[in-house]
């Protein structure tokens, strides 16, 4: 089958690798129908040590199941499923608590001996604590929408929840890309009173206002922090979405958080120490968050999506076939395209 | 009237200093009846650069009401009164959220014109906003654990509450002196179910069961994380009370804590970046917790003090009069005394 390996930075190729198929009789495989680039791929896109044997890519997909081991009890052939961006066994005591990314039997996406979902098919490990069965057709208009849970939207409405967002609530989402936007709509999902983006990409910000933002803050660092402050009568926010990552956005998001806030982190941290230890200390800010437990917000957020309450599947704006997935990765590095759809 | 003057490391005094005097039509003037030294005040006498003019010392204590300001409403002249280790207005915003320590209007005992605790007398600005009234009188016994009120149970409070303790947890707490003593109190009282005590000075530790704790582990740094990660089944605690304020006493915390669990940081940030980001992160630990709003707690946690459920005075071993504060510091210091209680 063909799958996308990672060799290095900015070298991403499709290759033929063995097919998918069952290990462990917990596994099933899936025919892979919808799946996407995340930002996170870009991480490694920018920086990875050159490899031999490369790295299979990608975490997001909806597919159809065409084989179950003998112990998968939920699943059977045919249904289309979408997973959550880890796999996790359901049944552990953070699986129970909610927190699967924890899972002490789970794990990500193309580690050794585990394919990744910008391929054909995948072999998923705890096939029955993992998969979700969608109630639609592979063809179904909800796609793109439905394909976010597997990670985006549910980042979006961790960080959410990480920064305490309510009704009523002052938030400001730090990051204009995907999971920012997603952030957006679960924020106002949550109940939002004021939701400011922070981003200068117009198209993008364009887009979280339709999704609710009310105010956009084209500012960065300093400036951003001021223009903030300025426009919340000097308080900042109750509630920080930081979906970037850098310590540069997290010193903004703790910059205009209000006292007794929260800062709920989703961006995977590209530095070492968090900043600002004084300052968030001595004005009670709660720093929250961490890789989101999408398995946990599947169905949570499924019935919003079902129903059309959100529309989180329009951070998608460019969709191609396997082929196209290095040109993917090319346009969302050089933020040409938001956010890549592909269709093997 | 005589007060504590710091002049640098290690160099406090007794002075003459002018009498407390109404200034504002909100001020009160306290006849001070019961004072401490807390672990606070130790970080200037380890560090204070030298000053010419002084800085006046205390922030916890209890008092009489000997003189109100014409704009006072609820305090009488005889009144034996409370006060939080800052003082507030009670009536901005952040007072109404129950986050007095960001009181718009408020500041901090010992800043210029405003008196300290540790001397005969205190003008307290927002008297109304600030002082609570304690229904007994000011020889009562229970007047050390009333003055805990004024920081360091408010403080084991609040630690226990940004740690998220509740029926059931499991909970550590990191140092031994009197606010993680009387964190192991609040830990009890919130219903934590097992509580490690992290300390080596046995007759704290002793204590430290005494209020509840069921487990001491007297290991420091990486021994510590093992010995805590060992007696857990290798998960962590959910809570972690971090009540030093030391690099390493909170990556202690960080090491200990189990994943989605939540350590709150109490002690003051000796340090400048907050370590572990990577591993907080991805174990979705939240951090959380800064000065305790003690003006919002001790209302709270009176009557379990009046009706003798808690019995955080114990936490003070030693007890002398004005001249003996210089060598209360001393002994605070070289961890001879637990915490001192002065009575002017």
């Amino acid at each position: 089958m063909r799958a996308t390996v990672m060799y290095g930075a900015g070298d991403v190729r499709l290759e033929d690798v063995p097919d998918a198929r069952l290990v462990e009789p917990t596994d099933a495989v899936v025919r892979v129908t919808s799946a996407a680039i995340c930002g996170s791929d870009l991480w490694p896109y920018k920086s990875m040590e050159p490899s031999e044997t490369g790295r299979r890519m990608g975490h997001e997909f909806i597919g159809v199941v065409e084989a179950a081991g003998e112990d998968v009890r939920t699943l059977e052939d045919g249904d289309l499923v979408v997973t959550p961006f880890l796999w996790s066994d359901g049944t552990c005591v953070f699986c129970r608590e909610g927190l699967h990314t924890s899972c002490l039997h789970g794990g990500r996406y193309g580690d050794e001996g585990v394919d990744g979902g910008q391929g054909e098919a995948v072999r998923v490990p705890q096939a029955d604590g993992t998969l979700v069965v969608l109630p639609v057709d592979e063809d179904d208009a909800l796609m793109p929408s439905l394909l976010t849970l597997s990670d985006v939207m549910a980042t979006g409405h961790h960080a959410a929840l990480a920064a305490r967002v309510g009704p009523g609530k002052t938030v400001a989402v730090v990051g204009d890309g995907a999971v920012g936007l997603c952030g957006v709509i679960a924020a106002r999902r949550l109940g939002a009173e004021r939701i400011f983006i922070l981003g200068r990409h117009e198209a993008r910000t364009a887009l979280a206002q339709e999704f609710g933002a009310t105010d956009v803050v084209s500012e960065r660092g300093e400036e951003a922090v001021e223009r903030v402050r300025e426009l919340t009568g000097g308080l900042g926010v109750h509630s920080v979405l930081e979906c970037v990552g850098y310590e540069e956005s997290t010193r903004t998001a703790f910059g205009i958080v209000r006292a007794g806030g929260a800062v709920g982190r989703v961006g995977i941290p590209q530095y070492e120490a968090l900043p600002m230890v004084a300052e968030t200390f001595f004005a009670n800010v709660t720093i929250a968050g961490g890789p989101a437990p999408a398995r946990a917000y599947i169905e949570e957020l499924l019935p919003d999506v079902l129903e059309g309450r959100i529309e989180p599947g329009r951070v998608f704006d460019r969709t191609g076939p396997l082929d196209e997935v290095p040109e993917g990765y090319r346009a969302m590095d050089s933020r040409e395209a938001l956010k890549v759809l592909v269709t093997p």
